[in-house]
């Protein structure tokens, strides 16, 4: 069968109340659906992409060269099998990829909110989330699934909306983001920041499209570094420099390097960077434990049933980070939580690259 | 007795042969000296300096409020005992505390080299100081302490002048820079090169040390994070917030984000961007077996007694790099090497804080 791949953006007139005490309104929700509803509307999956993703996750669009960022997991007869389930995947409010965001018009005015953009955290997210499905009929789904600031979603569901979900699928991610992921993200904001084409965020969006933004190009090398681990960074790259003629010349490069030009420099043309630093400040302010006493009391709303999948050379989110959950869902009696660490030399890129390793698992939690 | 703190700036006419195939000529090289050299010339000890280091290893100058970056370990009655050992610590050909580097004056016009200043190694920087301590009467010398790019000369100095030491002891460090530190290096450098007032290399240094340079205060906080660990940062900050009621705020701050500006941006009053660009590269291209077969082959030029020390949660030189050496050396039926892996929550930074952890065993080495 087909994907059947559609895209919508979705507007709302009435406002979204953010744990701030701002709010947004009105404001817009992107989302792509895959598969088809089925009457029972009891088929939902609901999939939540990263910092940098969008609710792009499956399929190719006419004319592109990428299909979306877990295409292969998520398609007819694969492991998040459009067939048999209907898949939403929302693109995060604050993003720039058609969900509002600081570059968004501000109503009434139209000019771009940029520093008017009220901080969103995770919380905020999956609301607006929640409202779109609410929207669509859709008051409790089957699954929800996300890596990495996914990750972070997928367990705020389970947190905040107890019984919104059956199972809870969460890979890549933490129950608070932990200062050495905060210093990495600083590295990325300092460095659009003091960018003079930042323009202190009275940039144009078609200079950055057209120019690029070094400042978060060296930034993205610094996330790039997070991602990897020290073995595939070996594996891939090793000491292969491009010129070895040029070992002694200040700017002749080994192969990291250009990886990490090529990355860095490439990202500035698909995002932009005030979303980069709004995106950044929700993960930096992530903990699940806000407003109750400790982890424990935050744990105990969970009803669903949990998995946690952590990756071993995950350097962003360290695999401990997720065994504490599941310890503390354990120790608080949670009847039905599965905590997987795979083994993999990746690093935290491992939740996007490394499917083959966690492919069945995830089909057999959705079939089970 | 007192340490016997004295520093000179020797000037070299003769031209410094590079592993380039270009010269620097003439040359300065700065350095220090601790104790009193006996009458047999039998008890030096060198000490190298890492990355952003210096000649001032010890000892405190009058009006300073930091002392040498080695004082714990380097002082009368101390592991590196100055009542006893005469210390010779120089500051390396490139860097900007004295000896010839990038801003240097090119002769015979006195203009700044700038990007004329030729690409210096690791060798290059022993060669240099072996130079010095031929000058000095010093053709042999008890032992050579580094840890990081000190320890890369360490090892350098074991395998080019294999009779110059009869100890050796390299702390934090490899046998060749893996891609994971030249990655940290790489967003350094972008962020430097990237910066406007960086001038592309033509900046003032008066204008550097008053205003910093946003882009090397960026760079530095990325090479802040290869220092530290995951563990150092969740005990030395864990998610403090300088001011909770501003954790909506875009720009509120955790403890983390405070010590990374900190760190950052002090370092660009004292630290010359153009040296940066040039020692980072030596570390970049440093790799023991060049000119050699293989690991094994350059090893086997190895006489001196080595002893090999890591810290098991560095991030920046893994542990197994340095075991690599002392298994390589095992290997080749090298008799007289010690491999020591320290446990430490500090990450790389445990050689310049955890002294505890490891002087006493350096004493033994000393004083065997």
């Amino acid at each position: 069968m087909s994907l059947n791949l559609k895209t919508y953006t979705e507007h709302f007139t009435n406002p979204l109340y953010l744990e701030s005490g701002r709010i947004l309104e009105p404001y817009d929700i992107t989302y792509e659906t895959y598969g088809k509803l089925n009457d029972t509307k009891s088929n939902v999956v609901v999939v939540c992409h990263a910092l940098t993703g969008s609710h792009h996750c499956a399929g190719i669009y006419e004319g592109d060269k990428k299909t979306g960022w877990w295409d292969s997991l998520i398609g007819p007869g694969k492991a998040v099998d459009t067939d048999k389930y209907f898949v939403i995947c929302t693109n995060v409010i604050g993003s720039c990829f058609g969900s509002t965001g600081p570059m968004s018009p501000q109503y009434p005015h139209h000019n771009p909110y940029r520093y008017k953009f009220p901080v969103v955290t995770i919380k905020d997210m999956i609301k607006a989330q929640r409202i779109l499905f609410d929207k669509l009929g859709i008051h409790n789904v089957h699954a929800i699934i996300g890596g990495s600031m996914g990750g972070m979603q997928a367990l705020q569901f389970a947190i905040t909306y107890p019984n919104f979900a059956s199972k809870i699928i969460s890979l890549a991610t933490t129950h608070a983001t932990q200062p050495w992921a905060i210093a990495f993200n600083k590295v990325s904001q300092e460095a659009i920041l003091k960018d003079p084409d930042f323009k202190q965020g009275y940039y144009e969006k078609e200079d950055i499209a057209k120019n690029g933004l070094s400042g978060m190009a060296v930034g993205r090398m610094a996330g790039h570094i997070s991602f990897l681990s020290h073995e595939s960074m070996q594996d891939k790259f090793g000491r292969e420099y491009r010129n070895t003629d040029g070992l002694y010349e200040l700017f002749g490069k080994f192969q990291v390097e250009l990886y990490l030009e090529y990355n860095g420099y490439n990202f500035t043309k698909w995002f932009d960077p005030l979303s980069y630093l709004y995106i950044t400040k929700a993960i930096n302010i992530y903990d699940l434990s806000r407003g109750f006493d400790s982890l424990n009391e935050a744990l105990e709303k969970v009803k669903a049933e949990l998995h946690l999948i952590s990756f071993k050379n995950d350097l962003l989110f360290r695999n401990y980070e997720m065994k504490e959950i599941s310890d503390t869902l354990t120790k608080i009696g949670h009847k039905n939580h599965h905590y997987l660490d795979i083994d993999s030399d990746y690093g935290h890129d491992a939740f996007l690259v490394e499917i083959e390793k966690f492919k069945e698992y995830i089909k057999d939690v959705l079939n089970d």
